[in-house]
């Protein structure tokens, strides 16, 4: 099984936009409220939540069958807070195409959102039945909720501060990033009718590989894509506060032999909340200088090993071998 | 029983009060997300929703202590509800103080709105656990949610269109203003342990009084009110189409001895989105020569009973008693 191929994820990938169409036909009028969530999932996705939501219930030896409404209810509240986070970013694109608030207009984008809710709940209650804990399942899902919501509004607090701390970005990103992902795989293990002690496992290596996940990614926005056509450090131009700039501007600050132009960098960095493009590179070399690249590498390292410890600790199937598979395809991912 | 006082709804609003703040109190951090929500409810509100689900607990012989999380979970959605449509209708004001989305600021407004949804549901799920059909109480709020969001939907969608239906309006009456007040009493009714017969008798109850409640507000609306400092004539000078504007461009319509004058009031009604405020008296003349408002009064009327003859199959009791005077103290209120 270790040669197991990606292939094999397909008929899950198919399963699950199947089941997402037919929940989404049963949503059609007023079109007003509901074109807008046709055209947000014609724009496609990975699907990695739902997908992780049918593994997580096979890999404590559930039918998958069970936990396919619950699946696309993790894939909506997703989409949910992708919605309602591209008006709050001001974010024209998404996957390609306009957002939703750019096609149509804020007020439009705001109670499409909310909708999106109420349809993810009644979807997770078909599974919830199947559940031997089902109030459980629902309880995972506003945690879900709740958490990502926290996340989201730490991630806009910082851009007001100079003085994040790493503790804090952890924080804000295991709520923000980490905990639909454990969410997904909390429900999958409780609808498969696992204890609670699988579904602990199953969490905590969502929980990982979602901060590694995260990293990973503010690591390679530095370098930016030239597939996707994204620039290099988009990230340090609009003054996101990574692990990188935190760790950076720490190392820094108590550094007595650091430079005038790294002490200015760190400060204009957090005054204007970003700085210009042609110091990026710039940027990247301070990092460099400072080990802070490394070291984020390192703990990226840590973080996915210590996810596939907690994944090894549930019995060996197929599906704990495709779980650690969509965790390494969601590692090795060059966007 | 007859003359139950309003003196005995007291204990209920102290119980909702009480429940609410330490509900709250749960949710302090981060303060750019949750410091709203405290203001919001600081604001005050008639409790008119929770009321009536610990009221709906009772009168099927519940005991209404395990249904107060429910009753606070029905209050956080009603408020859900009103921040975004504050930031929808761009309303300044709710509660004599300003709204959350000019107090702070939009995405503040939409993210506070968002957390409500899932602290309404971790709460939710704290009465659920005592219900025979825990997942009933959840569908009921899924769908309290998506009918809520339907509701607010048509109303922005009417205000495109010139030919909009009476039945179209009690669509969107349901769903927008009753279905929370059915909602409020199903979960009340169903934690409170009754049969499905009599969850359904309040399920009637409660969408009746809430057809009648926003058909009299349209009506109240017509002459304002000096006491709360609303001009006459809001709803004509914002062209909203409530069943009186609507009943009475069909009789215009169709009557061939109309005037010229008030089929050029009826079409730039509709064609403007609304008449200057010194053409309210003349609109309300031309209401009056329809006998379109002595009608909505009738209609008022023959659901206010009907609500009352749902009621009255459920058991007598003083809960019964109290949810009569709820019903009442609703439809007399001069706001």
């Amino acid at each position: 099984m270790a040669n197991i191929s990606q292939e094999a994820l397909a008929p899950y990938l198919t399963e699950v936009e199947e089941a997402l169409q037919s929940a989404l036909a049963e949503f059609d009028e007023p079109g007003c409220l509901y074109d807008p969530v046709h055209y947000l999932f014609e724009g496609g996705g990975k699907r990695i939540r739902p997908v992780l939501t049918l593994l997580a219930c096979e890999c404590v030896g559930g039918n998958r069958a069970v936990a396919l409404p619950a699946a696309v209810a993790v894939e909506l509240l997703h989409n949910f807070t992708l919605v309602h986070d591209d008006i709050m970013d001001s974010s024209a694109k998404r996957r390609g195409r306009e957002t939703v608030h750019v096609k149509w207009d804020t007020n439009t984008a705001i109670l499409s959102g909310d909708v999106m809710m109420g349809m993810a709940m009644r979807l997770l209650l078909r599974s919830a039945h199947h559940a031997p804990r089902p109030l459980d399942v629902v309880d995972s899902f506003s945690t879900g909720l709740i958490d990502v919501c926290d996340g989201q509004a730490l991630d806009m607090d910082f851009m007001q501060r100079a003085d994040v701390t790493t503790d804090e970005y952890f924080t804000m990103i295991e709520r923000k990033t980490a905990r639909l992902l454990e969410m997904s795989v909390a429900i999958g293990g409780n609808v498969g009718g696992t204890t609670n002690g699988r579904v602990e496992a199953l969490r905590m290596f969502a929980r990982e590989i979602g901060i590694a996940f995260q990293m990973q990614d503010d690591i390679l926005d530095l370098f930016g894509s030239e597939q996707f056509g994204k620039q290099p450090g988009g990230d340090i131009v609009e003054g996101k506060r990574t692990w990188l700039v935190i760790e950076c501007a720490r190392r820094v600050r108590k550094n007595s032999a650091a430079t005038e132009e790294h002490r200015e960098m760190i400060y204009s960095f957090f005054a204007k909340n970003g700085l210009p493009r042609e110091t990026v590179p710039a940027v990247i070399d301070m990092m460099e200088h400072y080990g802070v690249i490394a070291d984020a590498k390192a703990v990226v390292e840590q973080r996915t090993s210590r996810a596939h410890a907690h994944l090894n600790s549930l019995p060996e199937t197929e599906a704990r071998e495709l779980m650690g598979l969509m965790a390494k395809l969601l590692m090795n991912r060059k966007s």
